[in-house]
């Protein structure tokens, strides 16, 4: 068997904000997707999404909050909080959440990439 | 909210397989801990365990394979597989496991930090 190199599965993924299955562990996707921009607003209201920067740095909106990650931090955006990923430069993200958590939560948009388009690399 | 720095959490960690908890998602922990030498054979029989070495590198040995893990890569370890990992230098890995995760699995020895033992920092 092989461990995972993110590096090498990053170099897979074309286009920014299209989440890429890596990993399933006890219910949860590790996902891993490639940040640029403003990602939209929306939230998740029972699943708590674990976020680690690979490479470059990216900030969490919250309502009331902007919480900075440079590269190797990690932060828990708690169930039910309104977020905003935002990336200045291209950054390289993994994700774990839920194998039932929909990208935009609740928010069905043109931009949303659904679980079942979301394949394994 | 400030982000999570796993090298900062590191810098506080003594000792040798000697788990800490950094966070916590849809119930699991996110853990941290040194690794140096030789762990003992275990299992858990129904929770999967993912690693991902943050320094160094390590091994994960399994009944019929070993898996080498490279600085930044992961892998799960699938339920009810016995495993030990190995450190043939100082490494520093994060785990999610769920929070009723025992260290040994179902072996708990004068080694085993059990879960009430497992501070976070």
């Amino acid at each position: 068997m092989l461990a995972i190199n993110l590096i090498d599965k990053f170099s897979k993924v074309d286009g920014y904000w299209k989440p890429k299955i890596v990993a399933e562990m006890n219910g949860q996707y590790v996902k891993i997707a490639k940040f640029k921009g403003e990602f939209i607003w929306h939230s998740h209201a029972a699943e708590d999404v674990f976020f680690q920067v690979v490479k470059g740095q990216i900030q969490i909106h919250l309502r009331d909050d902007i919480v900075d990650l440079l590269e190797g931090e990690c932060f828990v955006v708690p169930k039910g909080a309104e977020h905003m990923p935002v990336a200045h430069e291209e950054a390289w993200v993994m994700m774990l959440e839920p194998v039932s958590t929909q990208q935009t939560g609740e928010y069905l948009t043109e931009a949303t990439v659904t679980i079942e388009q979301q394949e394994w690399i």
